[in-house]
Parts: C-alpha cells; structure tokens; sequence
C-alpha cells in the first residue's frame, strides 16, 4: 500500500464515521458540527483529514460553510445514495417518475399559479410552436422548458428542486437509450390544454392533460422496449 | 494563505471543473473517464488533487469505481444541487411531496403487488397497532415501514429510492419543527384500507385512501404554522 492509498482509505473511513453520525441524529440538521481541530481529536485523526472528508459531505450537500461562523448541518442523508438506487433503476422507472411528477406538479400549478407564472407559462407555451428543420434536441429543450415553469408554477420549492434534478438526469439516458423519432410527438394542442386548465384553475383537469401527454409516451416506450428484447 | 487553504481551493476548482464537463455531456452515463494521470495533465494539476477531486464526486454518487477497470460516469446532475433545492423548501413543502409520493406508490402498488409485496406490506401493517407506553417515535419507525413496503411495491425503484430518502430526510425536520402529539394520529382503520385496495387491485381506490391519511395531515400542519405566526 503506498502513501496516497492508506491516506485516501483515512478520508474515506472519516467520512464514513461522519456520515453515520449525521444520520444517527448527532447533530440535528441546522446545528454547527465541531471544528476541524475538535473532530481530529475525536476521531484521532489529522485535522488535513478531516478537511478533506468535510470538503466531500460539502459537495454531497450535508453540510455548508457559513462564513466566519463554522460548519452547519443542511441535511442528514447523502442524496448520493438515493442517486445510486435511481442509477440501478430503469429508463422506464426514470421516466414513470419524471411523468408523476409531472402531473402532480400541473394539479398543484392550477391550484396556486399566479399572474406571473401564467405569464410565464403562456411564453413557454408559445415556444413549442414547430420550427422548421429544428433538432430534436432544440424541441426537447424548450418542452423541458415548459414542464419546469410548470414546476416552478406548483408552489413547492421541493417538488420544482426535485422536476429540475429529475428532468436533467432523466433526459440523457432518454436521449441515449431512445431516438426521438420512435416516441410519439405530443402535440402543441395537448400542451396548451394542461396550460388551459392551469389558468382556469382547475386542479383534476391539469392533472388529466398532463397525463394525456405521458401515458402515452410510456406505453409507446413499453412498446419498443419489448420490441427490442 | 497557507498550503491547506491553497490546497483546498485547488481541489474544489477541479471538483468545479468535472462537475461541468459531466454535466455538459463530455462523458455520457456508462462511460469510463480518463485515468488520474490524463486528467491531471489535462488540468495541469497534481495527481493527487485529481484523487481528491474524484473522492467527491464519487460520494455524490456521480462517478463509480469498477475495480480493476477504471472509473466510470454513474450520473452527470450532482444530486447535492438537488438537496440544496430542498434544504431552503419548507416543512410544509416536504411534507407535501412526501405525500403525493405516497399517493403515486399507493396507486402503482394496486396495479403491481406480488404475492411478497403483499405479504410485507400485510406484515408492516399489523405492526401498526397500537401498543401501551410507546414513544411518538417508535410508532413513527413502524408507520415509516409500512409507507416504504408500500413504496417498494410500486414496482418502480426510482420511486422507491425517492421515497426512501425523502421520508428519512424530511421525518427529523417533522420531528423537530412540530411535536407529534400535534397531528392527527392517522388510525389503523384508514390504513388498512389503503392495504385493502391494494390487495384488491384498486389503483384510484388505493391513492384516494393514501391522500385520507396526508390531506388532513397537510391541513393540521397549515392550522398550527399559522397559529404560530
């Protein structure tokens, strides 16, 4: 074993002990963790170390930096980890939720939307006119537009963190497992019905337009998975 | 500056710059990235600081090591981008996409349980009677296992996994903000019908019975922050 390996194996097993902490409960999420001096001690390690395993539970989003003032607990579970559960799961789990999603965000949208996100809608809406000669990719961007100003639109900050985290990592292994051209079109018509019954305010009704959209592309996308097997 | 503090920024710039590449599609999920020593030549940075800089991005579950073989792209949005999302919503907000995951898992499970899902979601639910002298807690354990039995048979594991991390993440900040004794205490009556119309096959059945049990939750949650405003 050479220097850098025993050295990242110490990382490692820190921000495994620090990680587990986290989710015992030691320190609730919005309290300040020890300083790096204090958990060297602790955990009989050196302080080097223990930087290097809070720079990892940074990035992870476990814990932030408020500067000047110490390290703080935003969270007591690794997204990474319901990340490697989603990265076992299917194209077609991914998109099932993507679609879930989907419609619970347009139910809410009709519930709460204000002017500015009708506003806001509309201008997205407008976008999904067909050009001609355009990518599918280009489409694909501004239909991505148009799910997430209805996200935005829900009224949960939670379920819009969630559209935009999914919509983006779902969207790549769409684009590589499936051609574009194989997935049914949903029309212009269809996207102005979900918008339709967002701005009228009628919950049951976008929820059913916007399934009008995904049902039918996760049963084309049943389809070709099984012809491809 | 001192070497760690200059250390750390040089580490956290090249975390920045794969971040990017990842997400900008350089290399597709699936993929192998270069090796240590074509990175750093290509940043102009230590080979260290390339270790340093892949450790993190292996805990926030974008890349995974194949033993023997290299590392490889797991996933191009960093889920800890998400999490940040989430940490600034609300209680309420959590609380909210908590629910309607249970209301999407309820339905998805009457179309799809097996015999097994069946009989664990038979087993959590027996567990849910009440016992003298327990703890707010150790029901909320055995209330939790029921809800995630439900969620593993939704038969999607992107949805399981979502739930699983939600539940946890959002059950302590439940915890603290509110004392539990506050909210309703959903009866063993109204989930043994969503097990009902579970078993039976009842989609629409199965997710109006889930939203029984978290509209009144969500309507008490509103009750008591307005009154603590």
């Amino acid at each position: 074993m050479n220097i850098s390996s025993s050295k990242r194996s110490l990382v490692d097993i820190a921000v495994d002990n620090l990680g587990k902490q986290l989710e015992q409960g030691r320190w609730p999420v919005g309290s300040r963790i020890p300083t790096e001096p204090e958990l060297a001690d602790e955990l009989g390690i050196s302080r080097n170390t223990v930087r290097e395993a809070v720079r990892v539970l940074l990035y992870a989003g476990l814990l932030e930096v408020r500067q000047g003032d110490g390290t703080y607990v935003r969270a007591i579970v690794n997204p990474g980890e319901a990340m490697r559960a989603l990265s076992r799961a299917s194209l077609r789990e991914h998109l099932e939720v993507r679609c879930l999603l989907e419609e619970s965000a347009a139910r809410l949208a009709a519930e709460r939307a204000g002017a500015g996100d009708i506003a806001r809608i509309a201008a997205t809406l407008d976008g999904l006119q067909r050009r001609d000669g355009e990518t599918p990719e280009s489409y694909a961007e501004r239909d991505l537009a148009f799910h997430v100003a209805i996200a935005d639109a829900s009224g949960n900050q939670a379920l819009a963190g969630l559209y935009h985290f999914f919509s983006r990592a779902v969207r790549q292994s769409v684009q590589d497992s499936i051609r574009d051209e194989a997935l049914p079109d949903p029309d212009f018509a269809a996207h102005a019905a979900i918008f339709d019954a967002i701005r009228q305010g009628r919950p049951d009704e976008a929820g059913r337009a916007a399934a009008a959209i995904t049902r039918p592309l996760l049963a084309t996308l049943d389809r070709l998975l099984d012809t491809k097997q």
